[in-house]
């Protein structure tokens, strides 16, 4: 059986690709995945995405349930939802934190994360590497 | 006709006494209800469940639509959410607000509330016994 | 073929009308609505409400793939929501901010806003009229 | 033997009832002690009160080495008195803290309380009756 | 008689039209006063514009005594002055607060305001069309 | 029958004249107070001093019951006390506030004063006619 | 020859008596200052209002020069001016800050003020007496 | 005659020793002072407790008077007693601060204090040697 | 044609050399101009004092347009106007700012300027030289 | 030729291995570097450590002069170190910032960095894998 | 053999006796150590002093690693160093913190130290003698 | 004997004309050295660069012991460095602290500085020529 790792976009990261590509590279979401899963046949790589926070949250828990590693890049979620961080600490399973961009470089309010803080790593600034970062992180563990 | 008082509780509750059960004991919030039902049999105890901040403002609103009093535990919205306080303050019913824990005993994020400041009462740390003693305020009003 | 502008309303804006006549008036937003609409019969508006943070995030991104004009009274949301803000960063369509009521003479914490920094200007306190201010305003651009 | 648990109050709590009747009710504290001791006749309800904050810490103390349970309304040292809190967290007996009115809906400084870190857990806002739920929380234990 | 409307504009607005034609455009306060004048012929618009806080509060303390509403934009004023915002609380005539420019996505010493506290309304961002709004509004009440 | 004003003052204001004469003057207030109560023979000038929180409060209820008005030095717990507020809150006395020096031209931790929010007047920095100006206000009242 | 003192009033207090009766009585400045000049006969009373910071500091200027006391009312100017401030540091005549109303208990941002810093002494919430125990102090240094 | 020293306890430190050993050890005070006296047999060491903080400013006025060198561990009021710092400034005795556990190891609120700032010397975390310490600087001095 | 520099000095700057000659010096401004004057033949080096923020204000519009380059000691303004801020940035012309004390080792609220923001320099500390420094400085771009 | 990253770590991280092995692992950081070098043969992986900030300034200084690309865990220096972030932004070559341990689970100082505001990306918390991520990252650039 | 017992000194102790006499007395560093040396025969005291961050964190790994306890007096660095606090963490030896001036009575920012949080105990203000407490504390533990 | 002026540059000064010359031109600081030196052949201008904070503290203190006047752009020091403060308060010979950009303008942390609170004077956006405004301060005194 594949090892499964379940990756979670947060809100407007459905944009990806066919908006700001000055910013993000032109590549969906979409597209960059289906390289990567050619690349990474043995693991099975889930993805959803919401705008809606509870969405996010019900996605969580249902993780913690499966026992299942997440990757999480909540978007603006990031640095205002408490209820995401009481999820990844109820859930205990591992999540590896990871942005597109480099928050720490932005706006200051872009510098607190409540999810942090419960997460086991946090990848920030490495584009769309940094999901598969952490996919190899969570590989070998 | 029995008295209605409506439950509400936020997100990552539906995890009770199935999760961290050192923390909150191994009861789920569904098994405590049903004693509870037992014991107050001239109320209307119904109950509601979210993990969207949106659903907890529409069963507010209907709450307040119907003067139904409320017991709400709105979990890590308590302390990020204005939608919700403005929805208490909209609503005119009678809102308890309750915590399992004790949320002034633990961090900081948690010892500010919109929520509170929109609310009859605050209890926090009774555990569930803290429900009871809001059915039985509000039973008496 | 009419101007389309999307106006989008946030959390208990669904209230209007029937709860606390004395601060908001007694005219439901649907009933301005429709007396506006006569009045300007070369535009088409649009009008959303939801008291969900995720549906106003999908609308703001429908909006902004549509190169719709957007009025937005994100009511509570304004405060807490950079979700909001990155969507209209986003965007990259009109937004004009309304607030029914001078949010500026209320609490401190409706001082503050994720949403103004991004949007195009700001309304606050016209009543209903703030609404049609901005129809004109984005009607004339 | 009857258990015993001790009621302290502090500063101005002993004018209850003979002032601000409208916000406070017009029962004194005494005369609300008469009628549960009645209807708890198999606990022994000892009260204290005092202006002093070096009475209360006396009192405290004498509970911890008692191991009798407290209920304690701090009044307006609950936001001040370092020595308070310490007290209960060398006592190791069981604390509640208990307010008559919300103090979560008043002024600011109101909000932070040293003690309440240390209580095992705090009730605000359910009147007199909040001194009833804490004997009851405090008779199951 | 027709009605009358008082435009009080603040500090470095003289400079309208002649300067930074890029952030505010090439035409000047007096000649799309011209304009409007034209427009509203039932209304007299009177103007008056110093980079004097001293006059600006002379000028309301006259609105007041006068009854006659003000469209005001204290500049720079707006984010230092206690006496501006004490001259309109005293002169309990109608202030709308307009700023050109949308002064919520500026510098952060921008944000806060005294006058909007006092003020009925606010508007900021829509251009010189923030002074005619204001008329509108003013006209119609 | 003579009216009553009661004079308290705080902590280590018994120390006047003894100590620190080059800041507070060589006149203990006993002798100040001979003097003031010849030349004020229609006025029963009574006076205590404590270095105890509590005992202030006490003294304070116990003029609020008797409708004395009272002028209160608190001196340091000017700066710390809630208790020593409320308690003039509960009062509904008049409590005229007195400092000998000019407390808002020392530390920074003497200009945040609970008790200035409860009184109904504060004067500081006119030496010990201080004290005779609240007598002449509240004898006038 | 008589001694003088100069009682200086800053920006909005010519309103006094015409405007806010129930704030601050019904009597203008000018017939209370005739009232007081014919109970102190042996003083030259000045007075000067106005609502410019500048004239304000110029006015202090020449105090400073002719060694004039002065009393200070600076209205709002109090919480905002450094540069009155420095002028009483430079003027070393004395200098009696007097507030009609208790400005500790109004609004947070009238408790701070540059030019307590500076004055001798601060008077608040005696009313107009506050001038009066003003003059009384300075008479007799 | 022997030189006296006054060691003064505060808030719970009556407690050494029967209360949580692990962390201040088994020790009464009392027995390590019967020790410590032994081994000075120059010096007078007087000892005094109270919880209450009125009391700790008699004992220091009583000690400034008489010229007695102080130690003082204020225990919890260390961190909130203006009063007793302003004791400790007009006393003008040689006061050493002294913490049996390092109290900047310890919470936020204990790293503030406003005796540190009156005190000759602060020691913190010695254990009850550095009582012992203090009594040899002191008795050098 | 000589190069025309103009100075501004703001308020409490006219008392240099006959007020605090121990700080500033015994030099009037006036009489160090005529000595620059004599040195630098070739500049015409207009001056001008102020103590009203609005003449300061109107002064730089005017350099502005002119585009003289200005030598500005705002005094107390430095750290209160937006307004001299705003002025400046709309005046494009090159602004150098002087202090004569050294402002960063007097009081907190003197560190922080909105017009340094503004400024193309900052000279503070090196008495009536700094202007000459700034001569200099603006004679060779 | 060989490509060229140079690695470089900050204070006590020389201690990697022999030290706090169940935190950090029980690998020195040069065993894990040999391992790294086998595995990626085609580069020229440069490592150097000093416990002296200017050390690491002097280091990046030299990588910017060579245009080498940096993987840089500051350690300590990271929260404190204005150099050296004023050093990367000189450098205008790429760093990686990279973290054993997720510091945004640790104290509060260590949330702020200066390095990550001018650093490309961030690694926390991924162990000695984030040097590894970080070096797969450069080399695809 | 002897037991060992570093003592550390930091930036600017180097002057010490040679500068400030009037404040840290005319006795170098050097002379005190000789005298202290020959009263503790029994105790090789190693001293070090360097104005560099580095070398102190350097000398404490070192003591860190030979188990040597340490007495540090970091000078300026204790309040700025989170590596020499890193390092005091890594090395698990005693570490006492010594001052010889009272660091809690002088400037704010010296009230902070990242060190004390890491160190056994401190010691401020006892002058010289406070390094010899320190050995006295270190040797009998 | 010519008089020595000694100039110290911090951490990253060394760079200055090489790198980023469209901010500070393309002049390294050497060659600038050398022209200043031709123009001022009676004063030895001694200097020295180092990106070690210690070096800087080093020189301070020689520089200090030979009474010679110094000039000192400390870089990124400036914001961070008590030691170097520290170091200038010891030496008591005349500092004058110069950046060649105005660091008023940049960002928030350049705007505090532990160095400017001890020296005489700071100049700060005057380019290279702010050294020799410095050298013709110090030359004339």
């Amino acid at each position: 059986m594949k090892r499964i790792i379940q990756i979670i976009n947060g809100p407007n990261l459905n944009l990806l690709g066919t908006r700001e590509p000055e910013v993000y590279g032109s590549q969906t979401f979409e597209s960059w995945l289906e390289d990567i899963r050619l690349r990474y046949p043995d693991l099975e790589l889930r993805y959803a995405q919401s705008n809606h926070e509870g969405d996010l949250v019900d996605l969580l828990q249902h993780c913690g349930m499966q026992q299942l590693p997440v990757i999480l890049n909540a978007g603006a979620y990031t640095h205002t939802s408490v209820a995401l961080a009481d999820a990844i600490a109820a859930a205990r399973t591992q999540v590896v934190e990871v942005h597109i961009s480099n928050i720490y470089a932005r706006e200051n309010f872009r510098h607190t994360s409540y999810i942090s803080q419960q997460a086991l790593a946090v990848i920030s600034g490495l584009g769309l590497y940094g999901y598969e970062a952490a996919i190899h992180f969570l590989q070998n563990r």
